[in-house]
């Protein structure tokens, strides 16, 4: 078992799943509690709540996550305990892998790095929508800030190939709102136009709603950055307005 | 928001993460404390401890889970409130699905169905050895019980085709001695044999330890039921003696 404390001079990269503190673990709230500052995106923060309304928070802008982490390492070296904060999942499109790069490339070797799970929308959104991701399946971003559009295609052929079930992150956003309508096109050149798909949007939060549909259907819904995208298997189907992808049981 | 009360004759899914407490949210907890009665299989009823001690459980031996979950629907008939526990996440590998398709089966329109996610191996089994899974990833399954291994392969050569990073479940059981072996072999098909790789066994439990290792070196790799195995895309690497797969920031 791992020491529960978030020791002085160390970094704790935290999940905190949907944003709200109920569906965070206790070891992610004790990692928050334990911390001398928590270094995150605002809007993560903001979601945190009166809880750590005592706590020192350092933030920087969005698409400036390694002067984040740059942050959270400086804040190490003073000898305090950091926590950085992550929506989701620290490991899933999180944080957690820049930091371990960030260690190597500081020389900061004497920064200990824990990295804390939390819920990510695969979990949190399926959850909502019912069982879409109840067999072998796979997480793919749209987005090509990081990812160059080719690769992104790639896996969508391969996950299409494979039969896998797939979550889809970043459907949308106001420079790519045709992502999904591109996304949609190429799984339908091998998946049937009735394949069973569905969204969920704002997963865990006020207002969250979730969708069923086709994936031609798919093809034309509106998404948004809030929005995470299941699509079905082959063996995927629509059971009391609910996406279900069974994992083989016998009835 | 969803309302958390777990409501007479209704059914939650819950799933209570690696196996310790400090791991399951407060919603999943809250879950578990508001039933009448816990249905599971005993492993998992047994890790949850004393603090359900006072609760009706009930439970099937493994590999009779259609009724098990027959079992929750027939309790909720009763009128009483009912938690179906899953280790891991309910919606991966684990009741979900199943009980989506039970209610159909017995027609059960009046048993409503929550699916409380927890975390999954694929998340704190990443955490413990790094950020494997920091990019697009596919979770698999060794286990034929219910798949054909045919299908099982198909998805393997896709996951590798892709370059997506992989998370594997069910890596090995007594009559399944030599899986992780083949599925090695059909990954270096096209993936290097240098490519980063690591597994965790009994994470998030006592005697939690991580390793890290080539592909090749993954194939001969002592693995059990109890283990975790991720394999890195060719962009991952070991840093500090994590697994790290790079989401592509620019330091």
């Amino acid at each position: 078992m791992m020491d529960m404390e978030n020791k002085t001079g160390n970094i704790a990269v935290v999940g905190m799943g949907p944003g709200r503190e109920s569906m965070m673990t206790d070891e992610a709230l004790q990692a928050l509690d334990s911390a001398d500052v928590i270094v995150g995106y605002t809007v993560y923060l903001d979601l945190l709540g009166e809880r750590f309304a005592g706590k020192e928070f350092l933030s920087t802008p969005m698409k400036q996550e390694t002067e984040r982490c740059r942050l959270a390492f400086e804040e190490a070296a003073k000898g305090k305990s950091v926590a950085m904060v992550c929506s989701g999942d620290a490991g899933i499109y999180g944080m957690a892998s820049l930091m371990f790069e960030m260690k190597e490339e500081l020389g900061a070797d004497g920064t200990g790095i824990r990295v804390i799970p939390g819920i990510t929308a695969a979990s949190s959104g399926a959850a909502a929508l019912g069982a879409p991701l109840n067999h072998d399946f796979c997480v793919i971003s749209l987005s090509d800030l990081l990812t160059p559009w080719e690769l992104i295609e790639k896996r969508l052929r391969a996950a299409a190939a494979g039969d896998f079930a797939i979550a889809i992150y970043n459907p949308s956003s106001k420079k790519r709102h045709d992502y999904l309508q591109k996304a949609c096109d190429i799984l339908l050149e091998t998946a049937e136009p009735e394949r069973a798909c569905g969204y969920v949007r704002s997963i865990g939060r006020d207002g969250e709603e979730y969708h069923t549909c086709t994936l031609r259907e798919l093809r034309d819904a509106e998404v948004d950055m809030f929005t995470t995208v299941f699509v079905g298997n082959s063996q995927s189907r629509i059971i009391d307005g609910r996406l279900v992808t069974p994992r083989g049981y016998k009835l």
